[in-house]
């Protein structure tokens, strides 16, 4: 990033330091008029990360006291883990006046992961329309296009004039909050052009609207996943979408907004578990819950490192005869581990991104086992100095040189082949990527590394 | 995910192996006929991808034989890296009609990274009022929102009624492509507020438009950061929002399609720096760029695994006393950087996303340490007892349960501290946290077990 940019100082946030500490304070003193003066100016957004940056113990306190000021958006923009919380603190009454006011799509994002007992509580709360209408997003699986979508679409024939469409929306009188788009449909109501306001704003009144039609266009099936809704939201630049049931009958509307949550929650996946961290984890996880996530990798990477001692114990006599080996022999499992990451990182995003497909895959392996191979014989020749050096021994030299190049072309195959192989049956690249990656490294390098000491060097 | 979603298979996408395939023989066949009739249905997106995916020889005879047809948009879809090249392979005329077709905000992406003649062809290839914009935009600092922004706005007297903004809009006859709100301008050109087309159409004529205002609106300094841009925009669900120049006046208009743009690549940049990767990496790169991209960490990397054998060869003579030692010792290395891998992902992650503040940061800190000490004591209990029952000896196991105990608390607290720090004094903490961490596990690791063995055991 560039020096010159104004980076806005800690203090220019809403949510600084000094503002926390003055709620938390109001809280503190019981001072409901105080606490509800200092969170007026915030937006919704920021009052949810409030209440995540701060204890369990002030959470409470804060929204007992805020009350009835509790607003339905709070909780639309809570991360999960703690919205459970947070609904169980607010009064029958609070929670009832909260969700009448939200969007029916964000209702369904609400009630979605939220246990049995608490979603009945919350679609009791609901006007009966509206109770429908999350019933039946709640229809459709989870993840996939029809639970993102708003139902409330604004469509017209697509044999209308740029005239009767203006007519039509200026006597309707529930248009949605936001729209950007009209959505041309056929007689069956199935979406077949999208026309923009701004267009339609501009042009003659006895413009055909199909003549107008935004180039840009794409349907997305109600089941469709929403990680492909929001790449192709991305790829595509657009900025609403129709969504249509199994007849191909438009049955609502995803917009960018969404799509650009989608998107943000999916990056969050893919950087949590490559660093094989549960991809549910939040900083407003308490302790144990912190502990239990993380478990499991760390469990499994146990076993692996045990797997890779192992192997080093097949070399127990080479060891005691020549301690050098024991010296030098992270250096190689490290590397090859560093560039395995190195691959694995890039053929992930690629995997994410699109750009790595059935026609390029062989040019990318090849590619990255070219790298590894030259990189390989880079450091090979740099360590294999320093080991010479060191233990004034050119023969160590020359096998960790050769230990190390050979596990650097092994960490370029291991990180382009196994993302791609579990990409293929069905399983995220990035879950389990790294262990395989960094174990096959770790073993290899040490196999390699005093199998070749063993029978060269004693 | 979930299994009952409809994935769309690769013969759906429109850039299958077959349709590459096709294309290819195409240009093999010179036949420049079938070559635009199989790349006309082909989204620009998807014919950057391809030109992408496909190899430079391939590359350069597809650009040579589609010649005319090439479009500007497929150049503003192209990677940095893979453009100049193919602005290079275009004539003359061909790069001057296609960068005419452009927008000016696509433009100013367009030439912000080339070298100066190609900058000068394409700048001179415009029209005057176009290349003027363009100049303008270009004097704004790198990654700024003013080299963000579209420079055509659609704004109104912040006194104007709904009537008199439909007049005024059915009269313009040069509205942007997209549009999605009038901005309201003071007197002075400041803007105060934004109306949605949408509410326009909805409201009665008399209405004042500074009723009908937007209730999140944000006005951003040409010389803002993009990332804080892209930040603001999806924290405030904002689709789009005015920039401003010093003096607080009007100069253009940031949409939210480039904010997505925006956060997408300020994601890959955090995924692949922590994987020690250069950002600007891309699959298209030749095999001597992606080696020299990936030297740099791979050679400190080196230096790091260096440093560590260092401190395991001050225990040379406890390792030829005791061999075990080397066979365990990388266990408690490998889980040290595993569990510091893990906090440091999730802290630099909280810090990108802005949970982890000021006013959090020792909570985070405090829990880190405590998530360390109870995972700690869980596989200090099982690596203690392995360790004890392979070796026969409960002081080996207990020693090699006490390092790994301090080990994971030490990386809880340098993957929180490390990237906090760093973020703090100006450096992306995403940049060299890996290493830091990593290396101080690897030593520490090492350190604590050897030492402790030495001390204990001999």
């Amino acid at each position: 990033m560039n020096d010159q940019i104004d980076h806005p100082d800690t203090e220019a946030h809403p949510l600084d330091r000094r503002a926390v500490a003055a709620i938390l304070y109001a809280v503190e003193t019981n001072d409901r008029q105080k606490l509800i003066e200092l969170m007026e100016p915030l937006h919704a957004a920021d009052i949810a990360d409030l209440l995540e940056q701060i204890g369990p113990y002030d959470r409470a306190r804060l929204i007992r006291l805020y009350d009835r000021e509790f607003d339905g958006e709070i909780l639309s923009e809570l991360h999960d883990n703690i919205r459970e919380e947070v609904i169980g603190l607010l009064t029958p009454q609070v929670l009832a006046e909260a969700v009448r006011d939200m969007e029916s799509d964000d209702v369904v994002d609400l009630v979605e992961d939220l246990e049995h007992p608490q979603q009945q509580a919350i679609l009791h709360a609901l006007e009966d329309s509206d109770r429908v209408a999350v019933q039946q997003s709640l229809s459709y699986p989870e993840y996939s296009a029809g639970r993102l979508m708003q139902r409330e679409v604004v469509m017209a024939p697509e044999h209308w004039t740029v005239g009767q469409a203006i007519d039509h929306l200026r006597r309707a009188d529930d248009l949605p909050e936001q729209f950007y788009h009209v959505v041309l449909v056929d007689p069956r109501l199935r979406p077949v052009a999208n026309v923009t306001l701004g267009k339609l704003m501009s042009s003659r009144r006895d413009t055909r609207l199909a003549d107008i039609a935004a180039e840009s266009f794409q349907i997305f099936p109600a089941t469709q996943d929403e990680g492909d809704v929001a790449y192709t939201f991305n790829q595509y630049h657009l900025i609403s979408a129709p969504v249509v049931d199994d007849d191909g009958r438009l049955v609502g509307v995803i917009t960018i907004d969404d799509a650009m949550s989608i998107l943000d929650e999916e990056h969050e996946e893919d950087i949590l578990r490559l660093a094989g961290v549960d991809e549910e984890s939040s900083l407003s996880d308490t302790v144990a819950a912190t502990s239990r996530r993380r478990l499991p990798w760390l469990g499994v990477n146990l076993g692996t490192a045990i797997c890779a001692s192992l192997v080093i114990s097949q070399f127990e006599a080479s060891i005691a005869a020549l301690v050098s080996l024991a010296i030098l022999m992270p250096i190689v499992a490290s590397m090859g581990g560093n560039a395995g990451t190195q691959s694995l990182t890039v053929t992930v995003r690629a995997l994410a991104t699109r750009d790595l497909t059935g026609s390029n895959v062989w040019r990318v392996v090849r590619r990255e086992l070219t790298v590894g191979l030259l990189n390989g014989l880079v450091f090979a020749t740099v360590l294999g100095t320093v080991g010479m050096l060191w233990f004034h021994s050119p023969m160590l030299g020359a096998v960790i040189g050769v230990a190390l190049l050979c596990n650097m072309i092994i960490a370029g195959f291991v990180g382009t082949v196994v993302p791609v192989v579990l990409e293929k049956v069905g399983v995220d690249p990035a879950l389990a990527s790294g262990t395989f990656v960094t174990t096959t490294t770790d073993i290899m390098g040490f196999f390699i590394f005093l199998g070749l000491a063993t029978v060269v060097l004693l």
